[in-house]
């Protein structure tokens, strides 16, 4: 299966509305709503489904908690993934506690910093271990998914290390753009172009307004 | 101009690549590096440029001051914007002093929380306030955008005071979707989406190096 990255990108965020909806006790859900809450159109939402191979549109729409399990298994989202998170700053720090990565799938099973004094300072209940311990405990504890919270100049670092330990994935929350191997899946959390993004569609938003006026 | 959102993400990534380029004194960049940078092809780079009106494509490349110049011109991107951040827990905290912001054009210039242990508590030199004082604030500070950093259960409420107040762009970074009407720009910064973003593609790379071998 060769999902194009727009698509992979909706249907996680599609999994993500099927589960607010089945903790709401929502039974089914039209692809209309379904493209509404991600902001895209109805067809896309069809079309990406039916790429997956997922049947059952009935009348009343999907059923919410088997395109939930169908989507789940079909991306493997029902898998349990173990991460890490390096640098432990107020950044790294908030997201070691993070409630809902356990909830979804993703468990933070260590947190990672050149800082003796940060790491015995922290109030957490994860295992905190000095950067020159990575190789090991990553390898050790099966970890899957580095999340990069260092500041900009350590990035680049970090994420040859994380990959060298064994990661196949990297969050990089760090301003700094990364370069990583073509087999590593790597995603930028970059707080400034979601601004940006917001931002840009003023203007848009703007023109159309003046122009219905 | 009506733009589809697609294009204004990319553009806002392009932008940003410029940034980094720029910074490092590079003259000039080829539509095909720039592509590769954020994850898209040749072909809809150079359209998503001509889309915008821009041109200037040489020999060498796109200039990459002023294709960046042109780029802000046209997106807005270069006007200075104030925001401010609705939850002071440790991620609001974390991005009340994030330095990029700035540097990138947003200023944040209000931070608010219910709590006033933390209000009192706070280490920052941003002014920060009483939630109840944020209509009065926001007006006063021409603030035109929010970052949401509540628990979950609060964002909705926090959203709906936020838009009550003025702004026109929300980003939320609680775990929870919110409603906002169509005249607000919102967008989700949903960690664990990130995460299975990355991991759901875990699943196609590893069926495209099984067809490879």
């Amino acid at each position: 299966m060769d999902l194009p990255n727009n698509t992979i990108d909706r249907v996680c965020r599609i999994f993500g509305c099927l589960e607010s909806l089945e903790e709401r006790q929502v039974d089914f859900v039209s692809s209309k709503d379904l493209a509404q809450a991600i902001g895209t159109t109805n067809d896309t939402i069809r079309k990406d489904i039916s790429l997956l191979g997922v049947t059952g549109y009935t009348r009343k729409g999907y059923s919410v908690v088997s395109l939930k399990k169908e989507l789940g298994q079909t991306l493997k989202l029902d898998k349990k993934r173990k991460a890490c998170i390096v640098g432990l700053g107020r950044l790294g720090t908030a997201l070691l506690d993070y409630e809902r990565f356990k909830q979804d799938g993703f468990e933070i099973v260590a947190g990672f910093d050149n800082s003796i004094n940060k790491l015995e300072r922290i109030k957490t209940h994860i295992d905190v271990f000095a950067i020159s311990e990575m190789e090991n405990i990553i390898a050790q504890k099966s970890i899957e998914l580095g999340i990069i919270t260092v500041p900009a100049n350590n990035a680049q670092e970090v994420a040859d290390e994380l990959i060298k330990a064994g990661v196949s994935g990297i969050l990089n929350f760090s301003p700094e753009k990364i370069v990583v191997p073509k087999e590593i899946i790597y995603l930028d959390m970059d707080f400034t172009s979601a601004l940006r993004f917001i931002a840009a569609r003023f203007i848009t938003n703007k023109l159309r307004k003046s122009r219905v006026a």
